[in-house]
């Protein structure tokens, strides 16, 4: 009996990267479907994936000074409708409640798909002076926004996420905290998901509702295709504007403050699923894996197995967060269930490893295995974890840059778009027509414009006209 | 100049119980309101005090084997209605999405009161053997209530709680799962949050709707009226012949299996204002206060004054939750403040005790000051935190039975409850027809049958007839 067949295989990413992707949330128990369209259940697996996530993101945002606080899950109409552009960015996908009870609302209230309309009237209503400045707020909850197409993680009609919402006396303490937070999420990215992010500004056309100027971290999947990670805006004082958000300065001068907004949300398990996993199953970096050791008890029929394996489980619970399968199910079984999981680290221990004081260590990643001695057991788990982390950072790197292409012509785009996927490096004068034109001949739409800038050449690869600054295109989720 | 004029005072709550209660949740920052009806914006002080609940709540859950999932915040009308009792109890409350974008929607959707249609469609899926037995799940999420007339954590039209929701191979697996959450309930309320809680059944007036059985823990608020405190519901089979959820037992069975929810919600906070607040504001207990000491230097433009507070700021915070305000407000200002806020504990440190190598202690709950040398700061401190969390349970125990009364007649009951407010103790005949009338006749509602039973008489307080049960009766939140 090979071990094949323990568990039923998923497809083969190289044939079919959706399907796979398909098979990996359903098989590793990350998410089922209910009844309601386009609204997942995320599992407890999935849900615990999303709770180390917000643990580590609320620690950094609670040592940036800021606070959490709940909005109202509802927005009156005509709140929504105080700022024009966000009005209009959002109306087409917003959920409308029209009846409480039995009884027809007199104004219909929206399913928030963003919270600023509600943060700019508390603002509104507590900033009275400099004093009151800067408001750090931030608020985990759901929002929904009414999609066609939809996929777990990915684009769902409801998804969890975070909404950074402050406001500040200055433009200058506006833009740093936006950048604060983009760099917050770009590190929390790298060193926390092992995703590599290209941080850049969002175009015109890309910018959020209402911004006034929308910046991005982009990470790129394992099939080349683009996924936008965490987005920071700037909003300047248009919404201080629209809302009457003033402050009375040291000099008792009436101002507008400036504002920012911030979110990422369950997508980021999307990208950590599509950055490392593979056709085994998941595979996760170890900070974030919510068992990151597993151990597996061989031959565990036989005397002292089981309590042997407990015992290493018991000290290993010191530096890590393990588990032990003691069912009766086959050990090639449990191997293909936690592959599956992505556990980082796999811990095997059998009659002969006891007698010969050893253990076998096995890597979700590489598969590759070690045997260690039990006196040395703690130190060689720690140094496993932190090699997996950094090496499965390091191979998103290198696909990343494998699949990162430059063109100085809109025939060289075509070409790269049409034969490869990835992001393509490619200089731009940023008129609209022209990012249109490339959209719809090149079927590539603008992922940012990045802080690391390369002058690939003088000239705008669609018009000619000439121009310093660089984008990043690509194909996105 | 006074201390008394620094802050604007709040309503006294002998006068005015309820108008006391809308003053501190507002100028202690707990809550603001918004333009959306019945809804609340909890603020970043609210807030703490709710993550503090959920960070020792989730604690337990996990302790007790309960894995966190999410929900989508949608049920179709359908699948509302497949449990009868269900439907009914929830359909005059229910807020309905009607549209998504710009068009109808072919199906309303409801958005969620409470998630056991939800659970069970996923656990008719989900659970096929008794090795997928027992399912222990809990949500932390908003639920929505169309209410006509509202209170900011009392009652709202969206509110924050938790829903667990488990399915069991066994009925005495079901119900042991009921009375350990009641019970999870309990011991928070009493040890964590220092409410005094009884533990009893709902009668079947009073039931969840659809539940076989409802046990809950209600608590005394300081002017004598009840509040629900947390509710667990034992649901039998009833839930899972609706949804037809069945395994397969080691004989090869198919068996039903047996459900359980329970919730407790935002609505504790209201509890913590009305059972530990005076007519300074806020008292916290210790275990759940954002921040449990609060330092002010005292003449802290002289020298080293702050530098001391600061030192002494650092030291407490090895063992406490500690803030400092070296604002140039004035001492008296900050006292009054940090009073509205319920900070169990103040330390004023200023020229003289610097002198003395002494600090000052203040208690929230009594105003008793005591000097202690800086020596021995963390002992002292540790000590009074403990022994304040300890006296507010005491204190809040001895209203309890002031407040508790007991009747064995209809005179009597409607006489208490005319001149007095508070627990009633009377027995009961188990008829909804006696339960109607003394609900019409003295005002009052069943809280609860409780586990601690006494025989106060031999018949039925109202109707006469031999009985042995004794209820809780009182008018609630």
């Amino acid at each position: 009996m090979t071990t094949k067949k323990f568990v039923e295989a998923i497809t083969d990413m190289d044939v079919d990267f959706a399907q796979w992707y398909t098979d990996i949330v359903k098989k590793a128990e990350l998410v089922d479907y209910s009844s309601v369209k386009g609204c997942m259940i995320i599992r407890p697996y999935g849900y615990a994936l999303w709770e180390n996530i917000q643990k580590e993101l609320d620690f950094q945002f609670k040592q940036t000074d800021h606070e959490n606080v709940y909005m109202p899950m509802f927005i009156p109409k005509s709140l929504l409708q105080k700022e024009a552009d966000h009005v209009e960015g959002f109306a087409p996908e917003v959920a409308w409640v029209t009846h409480g009870g039995h009884d027809e609302l007199a104004e219909p209230l929206a399913v928030r798909p963003t919270s600023e309309t509600l943060f700019c009237e508390h603002f509104s209503k507590t900033v009275g002076s400099y004093n009151d400045l800067p408001k750090l707020y931030n608020q985990w909850c759901s929002v929904v926004r009414w999609e066609k197409t939809t996929r777990p993680f990915l684009r769902t009609t409801e998804f969890l996420w975070q909404e950074g919402h402050t406001a500040h006396a200055t433009a200058e303490e506006a833009q740093a905290e936006t950048i604060q937070m983009l760099n917050v999420y770009a590190n929390f990215l790298e060193d926390f998901l092992a995703i590599p992010a290209i941080k850049g500004q969002k175009t015109e056309k890309e910018k959020f509702a209402g911004a006034k100027a929308t910046y991005t971290i982009e990470s790129l999947m394992h099939d080349g295709k683009a996924l936008q990670s965490g987005t920071s805006h700037n909003f300047g004082d248009g919404f201080a504007k629209a809302f009457d958000i003033q402050y009375t300065d040291k000099n008792s001068k009436r101002q507008y403050v400036h504002q920012t907004s911030w979110g990422m949300t369950t997508r980021v398990i999307g990208a950590l699923i599509m950055v490392h996993g593979d056709n085994s199953g998941l595979v996760l970096p170890p900070k974030v894996a919510p068992t990151q050791v597993m151990v597996i008890p061989i031959a565990q029929h036989k005397e002292g197995v089981i309590e042997k394996a407990t015992e290493l489980k018991n000290r290993i619970s010191k530096i890590a967060r393990v588990k032990i399968d003691t069912s009766d199910k086959m050990p090639g079984w449990k191997f293909n269930e936690y592959e599956m999981k992505g556990i980082p680290v796999r811990v095997e221990i059998g009659p002969k490893d006891i007698e010969k004081n050893q253990v076998v260590l096995v890597r979700r990643d590489t598969r590759e295995k070690t045997i260690v001695s039990l006196d040395a057991l703690e130190e060689n788990i720690t140094k496993l974890l932190q090699e997996i982390q950094t090496s499965l950072y390091e191979k998103a790197l290198n696909n990343r840059t494998e699949k990162t292409y430059e063109a100085t012509s809109m025939e060289e785009l075509k070409q790269i778009s049409d034969e490869k996927q990835g992001f393509i490096k490619a200089m731009w004068c940023q008129d609209l027509a022209c990012e249109e034109q490339i959209k719809e001949e090149a079927g590539l739409t603008s992922r940012c414009i990045p802080f690391e800038q390369e002058q690939l050449a003088e000239t705008c690869v669609c018009c000619g006209k000439k121009t310093d600054v660089m984008v990043y295109w690509g194909k996105a989720y």
